[in-house]
């Protein structure tokens, strides 16, 4: 996807890091600074995790340098007080428009400081903005965290469903002959009580059939019910 | 929603921290740490961010302990080579499954340490895996990035569309208005040539029509206009 992930202004290198970490994970790979806090840059290029993604990193003196080549620039935002000039959608609504706009033209995805965000001037350079949907009462995410969950988004499958397991539930016969076991075991233990020994029966054979064993695991307490019966008649 | 975010022997204060940041962005507040390192823990403790959501997290000597009140237990995996014995779903198949179980009860989702994730022993309680759909050459992620991810993935709003921004779109006069006022402007300047005159205010009309100015832009380009008029004429 040709998307940039542009950081405005970052300050700590652990942050830096861990936003090249998230490219690298869902498979981005260009990384633009603007304004990096120097000693930060060079701490963070010296770091492991996500090395080549620093490494190629490009550094830009101006945000209008960074986003020459993009068509699309999307800023983040926790909203604030700001009086925002721009639509804004919250990141599960913006992705599509970024995954379309990106089928044309490369987009940017722009990040504020930690401690400011972006300036109303770097939000002016953008065509929409987007939120994470926090809490009102926390809403500012961590810089990295918050560059993992946006890149997370915009790779993420919406059409990913669970597969049921494969289980090979037990037959009929299976589940008939832990049933037969089981009271053969409950009998010989002296659990059964003579008088309401067929409603013993019935409650052990649904039972059998409510939980729906799988054949390995049948298998299992067949065995262990063996075993049983084997010691109480020994 | 009665889910527990467990650490299992975290060794970062910083990744303690950060999940806690993450738990406390997305509305949650139920942290439990199993055996952390208790160095890292103090740390974390005393760091800013998440403090609530810290202050209140639950330590725990074993894993059993740490879930004995939850019914559905889910943990995280980059998978490796380890044969997996439990069913593995993307996080986003995964994401309704526990959504549908914290209906009925609590559920704990499972981080490993940074350094080896869960052990074969901590995925036997687990009742299925997730795994966030990270690049094959860097599956590994960050462990405050994924903490985050995964809660993002719960909460997301899977109806989240993007409503396209109230536009006051020019009218027709309006439009027809800022084609003559160009038109004329071209004409004081030269650029028009009589010949092709006509071609030029078909080619300006469809421009206008085309960039669907709103009414506030048409305001600032007719402002615009006119300055530029005066100044020729004057």
């Amino acid at each position: 996807m040709p998307l940039a992930v542009v950081l405005v202004s970052p300050r700590n290198p652990l942050n830096i890091g861990a936003a090249a970490r998230a490219l690298s994970n869902f498979g981005f790979s260009d990384l633009r600074l603007v304004q990096p806090y120097e000693v930060a840059f060079r701490e963070a290029v010296s770091a492991v995790g996500g090395a080549a993604v620093l490494q190629n990193a490009k550094v830009f003196d101006t945000l209008a340098g960074a986003l020459a080549d993009c068509s699309v620039v999307v800023g983040t935002t926790s909203v604030g007080n700001r009086e925002l000039q721009q639509p804004i959608h919250t990141i599960e609504a913006s992705a599509p428009l970024i995954r379309g706009h990106v089928a044309t033209g490369r987009a940017a995805l722009l990040f504020g400081s930690e401690k400011f965000g972006l300036s109303n001037d770097d939000l002016s350079f953008c065509h929409h903005l987007l939120r994470i949907p926090t809490v009102p009462e926390t809403p500012s995410m961590n810089l990295g965290q918050s560059v993992a969950v946006c890149l997370y988004e915009l790779i993420r499958d919406p059409s990913a469903i669970a597969s049921p397991p494969v289980r090979r539930a037990v037959s009929g016969a299976d589940a008939e002959q832990l049933t037969t076991m089981l009271l053969e075991l409950l009998d010989a233990s002296g659990y059964t009580n003579r008088i309401v020994a067929v409603s013993t029966t019935r409650k052990i054979r649904r039972f059998f059939r409510r939980i729906r064993l799988e054949q390995r695991d049948a298998r299992l307490v067949l065995g262990i019910l063996r075993q049983l019966l084997w010691k109480l008649r020994s």
